[in-house]
């Protein structure tokens, strides 16, 4: 029986924190890092929790990121904050320009953050949440490493191109769901391979782009598809489009993480872009939000997307989280 | 055999801009809406082309819809336009507020066009393609008749939900793609139901909430599944709350249209969000985009969303459009 141990939410993020300050992020960028990590361990996916941390390790370790890059902001137009991540991390431009953006958007009524140079591995609900925690919509769109094949293409083209919305709630919690444009996730193909099940049709292709759902055949040159068919391809285009073209980032058909050992993380790019529903739909906007989630609930055994996140979330507050002990001993070689 | 008749791009456009003046909308509106039902049978879908004349003309003939309705804008924040569109189409407030709009984007580097007490019919393409050809990105949302059901649901919650996406394209027209929320059209239900075939697996439910294949179930109070699952439904959620409760429209829940004999557009809302590319991204846009491109077209059988229209364009505008005549006829009839 594999041994474990219970980690508190704050245990959780003082080892964060601890392991981010041994690589070389300041302190201050060392607690944004961490409360990423944190709140995916409470939340879910725990794969970008404490799991994720050799990956950031790596990447820091190979020279591919820097932990010491300050990023910097240029303002040309009022609507539009343009961030150079100083090849860092994503979350420390995020949480240094928050309030910025916030504000842009509650004079302006809309208003995008855009960064380029700069690493995203993290799970998106963790940047978006704190937005839509200040009454503000919010969509988010990130550039990630070479995966996906176009819907009945044989080669790769995106990145697994996660994207994400979140809505303030009335009475709770904001509505948040984040989703990669991939019919499945990398981890969960990695899961079924060591457990020997089949991937999903229709998920994944070989290394020659022909199908198969063979889930081992992703660790050999293999690649994975969209979700929906051509829907989800026109998304994972237009993620691509929005989080790299139009921040000057890269594309995943650029980074070149793939051909530098140690590198765990695309240089790629993120856009955040936020709306203040005050105006014409103020008045009766939270009102609109709430039959909608009213209509949801209740409704067979549909629920509002995201919400599943938020009974884990209490359970992981007052239990605090289960750890994998191996995992504990690998992280604190590492830090 | 069915008799045809053979009509230029322009005989389309002069038919549907009589009929709509003969509905009652001025001249210029009624040029307007001539021009959407000509892009659709352009470059179709051709169910949104001239066979979707006959639910404008009931919209209005049931006094549902207002042909006389003047569109009137507010402007609150800079980067927010809000109309009420004055019961009338939603085009007519696009077209009047286009310039605007692309204006305010390329001032702040984004804007908003949201619109409430309007009605839309037609395909988005025809709307957010002008703004792609002056260089600028468009999203946009339509909040549409009360037709899906949540995933894992029993009940109703959504229109079909339609969102576009539109970028500019170096030495061509704009890459354009539409979609809707639902895994299979009403359309397409409705033609195989009239065919006896079957529909897809997991896009319909019947009347009581029940998975089935049999396409007719739609006709009696069946619904709409979300595609891709549990993602499309996050997509519908998020059209549902931009393109209503944002812009201060009905949902779908609140739309009145199916108890309003007649009626046969919903009042819903709109939402068209513009972004300049000039900026970080300026200088490598266009390559960037060119890139993604080229790394599509000739991988396997895939093409860039959207594009399997400009081939349909192409035909359209050398060869004109096929026309049932039973459908001339009834047009005939109505204006």
């Amino acid at each position: 029986m594999a041994q474990t141990a219970t980690l508190g939410l704050a245990d959780v993020q003082a080892l964060a924190r601890r392991i981010f300050a041994s690589l070389g992020f300041g302190a201050v960028d060392a607690g944004i890092l961490a409360d990423t990590i944190m709140r995916a361990e409470r939340d879910g996916p725990r794969s970008h929790g404490l799991f994720m941390l050799p990956a950031y390790a790596s990447s820091v370790r190979s020279g591919w990121a820097d932990p010491r890059g300050v990023p910097n902001l240029e303002r040309p137009r009022p609507g539009r904050l343009e961030v150079d991540g100083g090849n860092n991390f994503a979350q420390i431009s995020m949480a240094r320009y928050r309030d910025d953006l916030i504000a842009a958007a509650r004079e302006l009524g809309v208003a995008t953050l855009s960064i380029r140079n700069s690493h995203h591995i993290a799970a998106l609900r963790g940047d978006i949440e704190p937005i839509a925690a200040q009454g503000l919509i919010a969509l988010m769109f990130v550039a990630s490493r070479l995966w996906l094949a176009p819907w009945r293409g044989r080669r790769r083209v995106f990145g697994t191109n996660p994207m994400a919305f979140a809505c303030p709630r009335p009475d709770g919690p904001p509505i948040v769901w984040d989703m990669a444009s991939s019919a499945v996730a990398l981890t969960d193909l990695r899961l079924a391979a060591s457990q020997g099940h089949a991937a999903p049709a229709d998920a994944i292709l070989d290394a020659q782009g022909n199908p198969t759902t063979d889930p081992r055949a992703i660790e050999s040159g293999g690649m994975l598809l969209p979700f929906g068919g051509h829907k989800g391809m026109a998304v994972a285009l237009m993620v691509e489009i929005l989080a790299a073209a139009l921040t000057g980032g890269n594309l995943a058909l650029e980074d070149q993480s793939a051909k530098t050992p140690g590198a765990m993380s695309a240089r790629g790019g993120q856009l955040m872009l936020v709306l203040d529903p005050a105006g014409a739909g103020g008045a009766s906007f939270g009102r609109r939000v709430a039959m909608l989630i009213g209509a949801i609930e209740g409704n067979g055994e549909a629920r509002v997307p995201g919400d599943g996140r938020l009974a884990r979330r209490a359970a992981a507050e007052r239990d605090g989280v289960t750890v994998d002990a191996a995992l504990l001993d690998r992280l604190n070689k590492l830090g």
